[in-house]
C-alpha cells in the first residue's frame, strides 16, 4: 500500500522516540530530527511506508551509531511475554476452536508495537482480543489453504509478538519457516530475538528475509525467501509493517493483524483497534 | 520559553492541518509536509514555539497562496461562542464572584484552538472548567494589579475565544486595550475576529501587537504596543502562544489558559488540562 500524508508527521515522531532511545544526547537526538525532516521532500507517496522506514532508521543507526535502539525494549517484551505462557496456554485450552483460539492469541500480540504512537496493557490487550469479533475474518480461505501447503511460511513482525507467535506455530500442525528481520528495526524481531521467544523449539526454521525495512519489502528479500515464498501455499504476515509492503502481493498470504492507525483502518475498510484475519490479493 | 524536541513533530501535524484547510490539492499539501521538513534543520530549540510557528505558517500562506487557511474554522467558532452568550451570561450571574467567574470563562474559551492536537466540545468543555480548581492561582496578586493600573493591555489568544474575553474585559471595569495578531496564524484572532466577536463594545480599543507569530514575539511587536505594554502595571495574556513567547518578560503580566499540550504543562509544573492563572517573572 501506498504511504499517505498522515504518514509524514508519524515518521517524525518515530525519529523522536527512536533518536530517545538510542541516545541521552539532546544535539544527537535533534540530528536525528533534522536528518528525518530532510528526507520528507524526498519521500514520495507512491513509496509504502516501510520503504520509508527502511531509509529513516538507517539514517537513525547512522547518526547515533547505535545499531538496535530498541534492543532493551525487546528484551523487556520477551520476557514479560515469556512470563505470562501459563496463562496464554490456559487461555488456548479454554478456546471452542483451538486454531481459531492460536490466531487470535497471535493478533493479541500484536499489540506489541513501538512502532505506532499507544501506549498498551499487555494482559488487557490479550483479553480484549480474545473476546472481540474479527472484522475481516477469512478463516475457511485459510484453513483451505493450510489443509494443501507442504509448509507455512511465517512472517514475524514485533519482539515479544513472536512468543504469541509460537502458540499459533504449534497449533498449525505443519512445518514452518519463521520469517524475521535481516537487521534491527524498530522493536521488529531478528534471528536473536526469535530464538529467545522460543520460537526454534516450534518451527522448522528461522531465516531472514534480506529485508531490514519495518516489513517484507520483497525486491530487498533474499533468494532464499523468494524461492519459499513462491513454493508455500500459505504465508502468514504479522502485523501492519509486512501488510503495508504486501498488501497486495498474492493470495496465498493472510494478514493477521490489530490495526493500530488510521492510515491502515481505512485502508482496510476497518476502524482502528478491530482485529483481521484478511487473504491478500 | 524554548522549544522542546516534541514541538518538532507538533509542528508537521500543524503543516498537515494547516494545509489541508488551505488547499484540496494533494501534491501542494505535500509540498507544504516538505518545506516544514526542510525548515527542521535550521530551528533551534533555542526557539520559542511561537517563532517557529512564524516561519512555518509563512511558508504555508507562500506555498498555498492562502492568506487565511482557518477563515471558515475562525467564522464558524465565533458564530458559536456567539449564539453561546445567554448561557455563558447565566453561568456569570451564578457565579459567587462575578470576576472569579469571568476569569474562568475567560480560560474555558481557551479551549479553542486548532493549534494543538485535539477535540473539544465547547459547552462541556465550559462547564468543566467552571467547576475546575486552579492549579495556580495568582489571583491576590491579579486584583492588586487591577486596583493600581490605568489600563489593561489585554493579549487576545483564537478567534471565538475572543467571545469569551468580552465578559472578562466588561468585569474587569477598567479600560482596556485588547492585542490581536497583526495577520492571519492558526485560528488566531486578527482585528476582524476581534471585531466579529463584540471586542468593540466593550474595549476602549482594539490594537495589532505588531506580531504575526503565534504568540506575542516583542520583538516583533510595534513602537504603539511596546510604549503601553511598558506603562500598564497589569497585561492579561491568554493562551500557549503568548506563554511561549513572554513567560519571563515581566511581572505584571498574568497568564490565563488550559495546559493543552505536554511541552507547557512541564514548564508550568501542572498537568495536561490543568487550569491556570499566573504571575510572570
Amino acid at each position: 500500500m501506498k504511504s499517505a500524508l498522515e504518514c509524514i508527521p508519524c515518521f517524525m515522531h518515530q525519529a523522536l522516540r527512536a533518536g530517545r532511545m538510542a541516545t541521552a544526547d539532546e544535539k544527537l537526538q535533534k540530528r536525528v530530527l533534522d536528518a528525518a525532516g530532510a528526507m520528507v521532500s524526498g519521500i514520495s507517496l507512491e513509496m509504502t511506508p516501510p520503504q520509508i522506514g527502511e531509509r529513516l532508521y538507517r539514517e537513525i543507526r547512522e547518526i547515533t551509531g547505535v545499531q538496535d535502539p530498541y534492543r532493551a525494549v525487546k528484551d523487556r517484551d520477551i520476557a514479560e511475554a515469556l512470563a505470562f505462557m501459563p496463562e496464554l496456554r490456559g487461555l488456548l485450552e479454554a478456546s471452542e476452536d483451538r486454531l481459531v483460539g492460536a490466531v487470535r492469541l497471535a493478533i493479541a500480540g500484536n499489540v506489541i508495537d513501538h512502532g505506532v504512537q499507544r501506549q498498551y496493557d499487555m494482559r488487557s490487550a490479550v483479553e480484549a482480543v480474545m473476546q472481540q469479533p474479527f472484522a475481516l475474518c477469512d478463516f475457511e480461505a485459510f484453513l483451505e489453504r493450510l489443509d494443501r501447503t507442504p509448509f507455512v511460511l511465517y512472517l514475524g513482525d514485533n519482539a515479544g509478538e513472536s512468543v504469541f507467535d509460537s502458540l499459533l506455530i504449534e497449533a498449525l500442525q505443519k512445518p514452518v519457516i519463521y520469517v524475521v528481520r535481516d537487521n534491527p528495526v524498530i522493536n521488529d524481531v531478528i534471528y536473536a530475538d526469535a530464538v529467545a521467544s522460543g520460537i526454534g523449539e516450534v518451527a522448522e526454521k528461522i531465516i531472514s528475509s534480506g529485508s531490514g525495512a519495518p516489513g517484507t519489502l520483497l525486491n530487498r528479500c533474499s533468494r532464499e525467501f523468494m524461492e519459499l515464498f513462491g513454493e508455500t501455499s500459505l504465508v502468514i504476515s504479522k502485523g501492519q509493517g509486512n501488510y503495508e509492503a504486501l498488501s497486495d502481493c498474492g493470495e496465498h498470504i493472510f494478514f493477521l493483524l490489530r490495526a493500530k492507525c488510521p492510515v491502515i483502518a481505512e485502508h482496510l475498510g476497518v476502524a482502528v483497534d478491530d482485529i483481521v484475519l484478511k487473504q491478500g490479493t
